[in-house]
This record gives C-alpha cells, structure tokens and sequence, in this order.
C-alpha cells in the first residue's frame, strides 16, 4: 500500500501499486475531469506527479499532451500508474477538476513566501524553584513578556502545557499579542474564506509551511435572505436590529459549518485556527461584522469603514481559538471590498506591466483596470443570472446540470457535469447556449428569438427553445431557454461590458490596447471565452489575452493568512485604485443600452 | 428644596432649608454615626461642606470638635443646618459612617491628577459626499485612523452616532484600541472592584473628572464554596475544568450585580462602562480569570502569571461595553496579589520615609515593610475569625452584631451597630472581647479561660462566657465568646504577628524601630488598637504611630483607573519588593507559636 496526497485541494487515500492516479483520485473523492471514463481518450485528467515513483511517460499521454504540457511536467491521471509503496504527492491543476469541484474554491497560484502576521515562537520555560517564584509566564526564556499583551483565555492554558512537555512550548502571536499557547510540536492553523454574496470557498492552511491541508465550498446561507446584495441590504434597512443580527448569524453559522468541515477531514479542531482572514464585498463584510448598512445602500453609499479590519474572531462567534483575529483587508468603495483586492494580489494586478483588465464575475461583477501603473476600478451589478438564478431552467454547477452548449450540424449539443442526466442549466450552459442560438441566428442581436425553428414554441416573452428533454426537471417538459432568460443574460453582460468601457474611457485607452485580461470567480473560470467574446460580454481580443484563473478572491484571502506582507500591499493597492462610481456616472446609461446588445463590437 | 449631595459614598436627596445634614443623611440612606441620637453630645457626626449655604459655626461644634478638626474643616452633620435652596455637597470622612456601610467600600484618599489609561478624544467626522467616498471611520478629522484598531462591535456604533450628531463624536481608546464610540456628551465610566475573599468593593468613577459617581459593597458569593482561599482551590484541584468555571461564572455573576447595582442607581447603563480595574489576592485573581490553580495551591506557590494583566472583560462575561478591558495589577508571589499593590499605591506606603509598616487584614493578611526603601511583603493566614466565621456567636458586621465590647466596673459593656437587638458578635467585637477578658483575667496569656467568674460556664474547651443575653440569636441561649473562640482569636493575630516580626527582622529592625503602622482593610479599619495592641496582634508602639484607613485596596483599585501612571507604579513596586515565603520560612514556626500568647510583647 501507498499513499497518495492530491494538493492543492489536500486529500490524501491509500492505493497499491499498479492502481493509476485517477483511480486513486476517484477514491478519494477529488473529481479529476475524465469525459472518456479513464480509458485515455478525452486528455482531459492533467497532473503532476511532485513526488514519488509512477510508470513511464507513455505512448498515449505523448499523442494527447503538447509539447508545451510536457514541457511543464502534465501527465494523464488514466495512464500513470503507482509503482513501489513509497508516499505519492500529486498536484491536480484547478481545469483538471470538473465543474462542481473546481468552481467555488480552485484558482491559479503564484507561489509566495511563507511569513504570516501569525508569529510562532519556539520557547522554554525555567522551571519554578524556591528561589524563583515567578509567575509561569515570566519564567520563559528569551522573551521579554512585559513586551506582550496575553489575555485570560490564553494565559489560562500555559500552566498546563508547561508541565506536561517538560517546560517546552509554542507561542502564537499577532504583533505584540499572544493568541494562543500550544503544545511544542503543535501546528498554527489560519483558516481562509472568501464570501460570495453566492458562494463560500474556505481554505485550511498550515501557517508553517503555508500549505492547503483542507478545501471546502458551500453556499451562502444568506441566500435564503434575498439573492442579491440589494435585497438583503434593504431587509436589514427596514429591521436594522432583528435583521442585522439575522444575516450576521446566518453567515457565521456558515463560516462555522465550513470550518467543521475541513477541520474534521484534516483531524484538527476548530480551536487549532490561529488567524482568519475572510474577504468579500463591501456588503457582505458590513453584514459579517454586524456594521450598519444604512449608509452603504443609498447614495453616496459610504462603508462604516474602509480600511482593513482587525477583531476578535470568537466574539463574532466563530468557533476559533478565543485569542484568534480575523482580519478583512481594505474595501475600495461603493461595493468592491476586499474581495477584490484579494484578487487583485492573487492575480498581481497591480505588478503587470502594460494595460491589464481583472474582472472577478459574480452576482456583483468588479472590474479593475491596470493603465500602466494608474488604476481605476467599478462595481458592476452583473446580477445572479449567471449562477442560474431569474432562469426558467436555471441551476448550480451541480450533477446533472448542463455545463457547455454547442451548436453542431443544425442543433444544440450539449454535456452535464458528471455526465449526469441533464437536470437543467448552469452559467455556464446558459451562456453558451446563447452565443450558440445567436450563431444559428435563431436569436437576433437585440435577442429576439425568432419563431421560425422547430424547437421554438411559446408566444411572446413566454417562447423559448428546447434545448434537451429531460425528465426529472419537475416539471415535466424539456430543458429550454426563454426569450426573458437570453434578456437577463444581455442585462449581466451588458453591465460587465458597460463597466469595462467606461473604465476603459477613464483611463483614455480604447478596449483594444487592452493588453491581458484575468477572469477570475466561480463562474468566470468556467466559462467559454469565445462564445463570451462574440455575445459581447468582453472585448473583442484575441483569445491569447485571456487568462482564467479561477477563485483569485480565495486565493487572495489564502495569502493574506500566508504572507503579512500582503496586508500592506493590499493597503498600498486600495490608496492608488481610483473608484468609479457607475450609478450615476454621466455615460453609463448610454454605453449600458450599447452593450446589453448580442454582439462583440456593440459601440459601432 | 435643596439637593445635596453626599461624598464620597455618591448619594443624592432633597432637603429643606431648616433640616440638619444629619437627617438629610439619613433620608439619604447614608449611616453618618451618631451614637448620641444627634443631640450634639458625642461628636461623632462629623463631615465637611464641600459647596453651598449651611449654617454657621455653633458652640456645640466648637466645644466637641478640636482644634485640629476645626482647621480641618469639620463641621458636625446634626448641628449645621441647609440655608437657602443651591446645592450642597457633604464630604462624610470613613471614620462617621456607621461599621455596616464603612466597613467594606471606604477608605482614605491621596489626591490624584485624573489621567486614565482611557483617554477620551473629542472629533469630528467631513460628511460624505461624491467627492468624498471614504467611510465613515476615514473621513475623522485630527487624526489617522491607522494608527487605530477598531474592532467590529465598536465601528458598529458610528455611522449612527455621526448622524445623529451633526458628525461630532467622543471615542475612548486604550492605547491604539479603540474601546467604543460615544455620543459627544457622554460620560466615559469606569468600574474599580476589590474582590476580596469574603467581600466585594465596587466604585463607579466618571473617568473625566475623576469623581466617584456609585459605590457598592457585597459578600463574594464565592463564599457558598469554601470560606477560604485553600478550600476553593481545594475544590478546583479535585476538579479543574467543573470547578473553576464555577467559581469564575459565581464571582463574574457577583460582580455583574454590584454593576448593575451603581449603574442604576447613577442612571447609566452597564455597556457604558468602557474600563474595568479588579484587585485581588492571586488566588482570586486566578479564579476570576478562569487560570488553573493547581500550581498554585502546592509548593512552590507559582502563579500563572505575575505581571499586569489586561483581557478583554466582555469576554469574561461582565456586562461592560464589548471593547472595555479589564486591568488586574500585577501579583507579588504567593497569595500576595495585586489588591495588596494596590492598597501600597493607595496608601504610599513605598514612597514614604523612615519605617513603614503596611497591613491589608481579611481572610488572608498581607504585610509589607517599607524599611527606608526597601521592601519585604509576606502573607499570614490569618483566617476568617475576624469577619466572624468559626466564631460561636460569630456574625459579619450588620445591624444588631456586637462591635464594640469594654470591660467597666466589673463587668462586659458593649454596643450594637445601629443599636439593634444584639444578635452576634462581629470581628471588632470578638476581639475587644478577647481584650476585655484578658485585661480582667478572665483570660489567661495563653488563652485559658478562667472558671471561677460567674458568668463563665460550660466545661473544658466548650467553657464560654456570657457577653450578652439574646432572645434572637436562634439558639435559645445567651451570645458568649468561648475557651475556643478565644483560640481562634490568637491564631489569627498570631500569624499576623509573626508576619511582622519576621519582615522586621528580613530588614535587620527591631519592631520599635516602625515609624508607622498603616493598617487596612475592611475588618482593620474598624478594630480598636489599644486592645489590638495589648493582646500582641501588634507590636506595642504608641497608638499615635498607627493609622487607619480603610479599605485602601478599593482605593487603589480606582487609583488605577483614575490614573496611566499608578498602572506603572504598580509594576515598579512589584519589581522592587522582596517577597517572604513564610509556609517554610525556617523562624516562623516558633515566632507563630510565641506569637499566639496574649501579651503586647511574646518576644520577652
């Protein structure tokens, strides 16, 4: 027997020589992409084995790899086989994953050094004697402890320690207050989590090492509260109280769900987190923190506060270490927090040369452009349409949904995730089978849908095309999209591609001196470029300017956890960001009816 | 009507022009003492007029008051009369209030400049505007609010604060922590408890102008588990985590109540109270902080920490504002803790020249010797006797105890506080009993009680004598002090003596080389020297070297809210005392058992 690490999303099994890694990943759980079953075809279950021994590159990985994936190290899950028993670390790329896995918590990595805000100290103490009376505390050995700050919850566990490891043990502090004493071998845990006004995407780390050891995703409990950030911020207006503390319950019940979560599978408890980082939008940091939001949800829709918070992790009722804190970076404004400055460090933003677009897709869209070191960013509110959300037929990235449309030979084709019986529509589905319809020229570039195609039924805004028959949708009539679904596609895009032009303008560039734009979010990683680009959602680049890279908000909060460093930076970023506030910006109305339209050049 | 006010026990009450301070008092529910009814014959009432009309000076006062009291400003409360309706403000010295009210809360106070580690600023926000996006925190003006931490319950209050107030606003900080955001008028408080063994001290205190707005006192509710220190960390040993957050939850609900008792009655709310000082022994000092005791309570006597603690208080479970910390001065070593600090700072006894000798008398018996700078502290064991615990008809000092007890004409005299039915004897008068049978040789030096006085009966260790006949003390009998409350007596004085010899002889002095005996303490304030004297629990010096003065840990205990620099002070005299175990000191055995004589002077 052998083991097997699967990183970064940090589950571990047992195989025996001659299984392949893709077995090995199915029984752990970690859902590598393999549309042709493994048998070594579809090239889809792309890895890279980090550590230990596996079979010989093989005739079928050199046919279904480039020179270039071969050149980075790729191999196919399908055909690597384990050899000998000694430990295996495999890295799975987040495109490796299927949908449901990779969309909430994967996204690209830049490496970092690992020099967290969390401080550990390996210490001593001298032994209490007669002629040393000292309290346990002033005891220990190459520390001045008058130079911190240690409170009751904390101080109440040295005592213990002290004695049961024979006066050796580890300090955790944040600047010059102890969080935690712990056992000498103990590990400091930081727990990461970006909120999503949809979705959460947690992360457990070592602060050590900085590595993931645990990976979960849920959906944002608020949502029972309203699917957009307006609905629940105008329930908490009308109910400030009652409300308030609803929707700060209901979240930190979630962030506690997710911290259970991968604490068990990594056999730590939820008191081992040391430090937490969460990021979001400006709304969901206000209803996190319990802070007003009255005068975040009408104009000139200012925060209680725009810089990083530092509090108390457990008063807010998380079940962390009494001492832990959680740090929220900086909010830019109006709605772009700190979410977006998480991924803004994860992508580098701020560090690239030229003219860099970074848009982070979700029920609110942010969008910053990077003009040769000037920066200018907006809030766009793209709406839940592309989480499914407002669509007949619409759904999660869940099994079942349908995930990628094409039009071939006359018809939709069309894939579930997990090649499951289709269930309905996801994002990603949605928007391709828009661009797919407006290709067959069934819809027009206003997005009138023409009468005229066979699966074509209904009257008026109720007709709609069928996409696939299904039998489990409930109700009982095939898959399709409406004419008002393909309208709240054009209101989403529109406003990302409204946002990205005036940003654009701003700056005094045109979108075609764009020089590289990064998808980032749930939904972003996942979409199809090409069809986005020819329905008008981005500019009209060629294809190699693109860059998905998945969750950089996570990613962001991981690195926040990881590196002190990227505190300041996020500071530094938010003092240099020029926010531009669409609401009532002079040309946004006009450059909005422009681009709702289903075309890539909408200002000719 | 007039409104007067009476200090420093912070009560209010109409009067009419005519009426007497003393009934003022009295309406007021302040115990000014006047043995004689306020007839003007035993001039025990007096007190000072701080502000407003009053009559003038009467023969009376002239012929009962000294010279020195005249010059003092004492007037005699049953004698001056309210002229007019402006306010009045009565200062009541600790020494005419009644034992009951005295006995736990008051004591003498050394001016002190109003400088607290709370600071208070007074700011103002720019209202937001389009230009003007930054939140609410970031548009303060007169300051960097990244100099700040803010935690989220804090920041939590200013959006609506700025908006009720035309954007003015107070906030108190402690360092760079911001405590809480205030209205612009309102009044930053603070909470100074000693906790002792057997009693609590709670002072409210207007932390701009310094004053005393409310006092309390009550009985540790700690007592249900163990009268004292050994018993309860007895009980938390055998049963650490039960145990401990019993005695933590009993003495935070203790606390809880004493603030809402002074909260109400000076009209704020608990959440206003935004600093929090408790001293204690270290044993209790441990036990409200929830910190194990286990090392604590077994040789060498190490506590988990020694230095100044400063935890967050909500955390703690007291109902104070979500950002106010509570401070605990450092602990010396042993059971000597900060309340013992903090009577040294009340009291000045390490600034003061020549020979000090400073007592904090309770459960537990704190001693320092002040030897021209230099310092040595121990703690005595000096039991529960004197607050009339293991005392036949012993009883805590409340209306109907027995306080004073002389021997005259042949025979025991005494009185009751507030001349009630006699129902037990209290501490005082537990010891002038001692005193008077000893002086009549009922009593022997070693203790024995003499049978051949009529009003001794009973056998062997059970022999007692009759002090007073009773009809409510529930046993049907006469109150009596018996062969064995006699005993008790000697082991509590005899350890305090031992004490004091030993540090006397730790600084190479003889007991008459003391300038000055300073003693504190509930029971200390209140016992009559001369008989303390006599029976050897002092050394016998003249009595005009002995000053009285309350209960100066409180004291102490608002020193350190009123003022940063008593906070330092605090750890500069813990670092230069010298700290006497006497548990294994190789002289106390046989100074305690010389000690345990009734004599002035064991040593002969």
């Amino acid at each position: 027997m052998t083991d097997v690490a699967f990183q970064p999303i940090g589950k571990r099994v047992q195989a025996e020589p001659g299984d392949t890694l893709l077995e090995a990943a199915q029984n752990a759980g970690v859902a590598i992409s393999a549309v042709c079953g493994g048998v070594g075809v579809c090239g889809d279950c792309r890895v890279r084995v980090l550590r230990g021994a596996v079979s010989a590159l093989n005739p079928t990985e050199e046919d279904l790899l480039s020179d270039a994936d071969l050149a980075s190290g790729l191999r196919l899950a399908c055909q690597v086989e384990i050899v000998g028993d000694g430990e295996i670390v495999v890295d799975v790329p987040a495109d490796s994953l299927s949908a449901a896995q990779r969309s909430q918590v994967e996204g690209e990595e830049i490496p970092l050094d690992v020099d967290p805000a969390l401080r550990t100290f390996d210490l001593t103490a001298n032994p209490p004697s007669i002629a040393d009376l000292r309290g346990d505390w002033e005891r220990v050995i190459g520390l001045d402890p008058t130079n911190y700050r240690v409170g009751a919850a904390e101080i109440a566990e040295l005592p213990g320690i002290l004695r049961a490891h024979d006066w050796h043990f580890r300090m955790a502090a944040h600047d010059h207050d102890v969080v935690r004493f712990l056992p000498p071998a103990q590990t400091p845990l930081g727990f990461a989590v970006d909120v999503g006004t949809t979705g959460l995407a947690a992360y457990l780390v070592d602060l050590l090492t900085g590595e993931t050891i645990g990976i979960a995703g849920a959906t944002n409990p608020q949502i029972a509260y309203g699917e957009d950030v307006m609905a629940r911020l105008t329930m908490v207006v009308r109910d400030p109280a009652a409300a308030g503390s609803k929707l700060q319950k209901s979240i930190i019940d979630g962030l506690n769900d997710l911290l259970r979560e991968v604490c068990t599978l990594a056999g730590v408890k939820t008191t081992d987190v040391l430090d937490v980082v969460t990021v979001g939008n400006t709304a969901m940091h206000h209803l996190l923190l319990g802070l007003p939001v009255e005068q975040l949800g009408s104009a000139p829709y200012v925060p209680a506060i725009s810089s990083a918070m530092q509090t108390n992790a457990r008063a807010l009722g998380l079940a962390v270490a009494p001492g832990a804190m959680l740090y929220l970076p900086p909010n830019v404004a109006g709605f772009v927090g700190g979410d977006h400055v998480a991924m803004l460090l994860a992508t580098a933003t701020a560090d690239l040369p030229g003219v860099t677009l970074s848009l982070d897709i979700g029920t609110n869209t942010e969008v910053t452009l990077n003009a040769n070191g000037q920066m200018w960013s907006c809030s766009t509110a793209s709406g839940p349409a592309f989480e499914g959300a407002h669509i007949r037929d619409g759904m999660r990235a869940a099994d079942g949904a349908i995930e990628r449309v094409v039009w071939h030979e006359g018809e939709l084709k069309w894939l579930t995730i997990n090649h499951e019986k289709p269930v309905g529509l996801c994002g990603s589905g949605i928007l391709d089978a828009v661009y797919a319809l407006r290709s067959a020229d069934i819809l027009t570039i206003t997005g009138r849908m023409k009468r005229d195609h066979p699966r074509v039924s209904g009257e008026n805004h109720n007709i709609w095309y069928e996409v696939a028959a299904a039998t489990t949708t409930g109700h009982g009539r095939a898959i399709g999209i409406s004419r008002s679904d393909v309208n709240e596609i054009q209101l989403a895009k529109g406003a990302i591609r409204a946002g990205i032009k005036i940003l654009v303008e701003e700056a005094g560039l045109q979108e075609n001196d764009i020089d590289l734009v990064i998808v980032a979010g749930a939904f972003g990683n996942y979409i199809d470029l090409a069809g986005a680009v020819e329905i008008g959602m981005f500019p009209p680049l060629p294809l190699e300017r693109f860059r998905q890279v998945g969750n950089a908000a996570g990613i962001g909060a991981k690195r926040l956890l990881i590196n002190a460093a990227e505190r300041s930076r996020a500071a530094e970023i938010v003092q240099h960001l020029q926010y531009v506030e669409l609401t009532n910006h002079p040309a946004f109305k006009d450059r909005f009816s422009q681009a709702v339209l289903l075309t890539p050049n909408p200002w000719d």
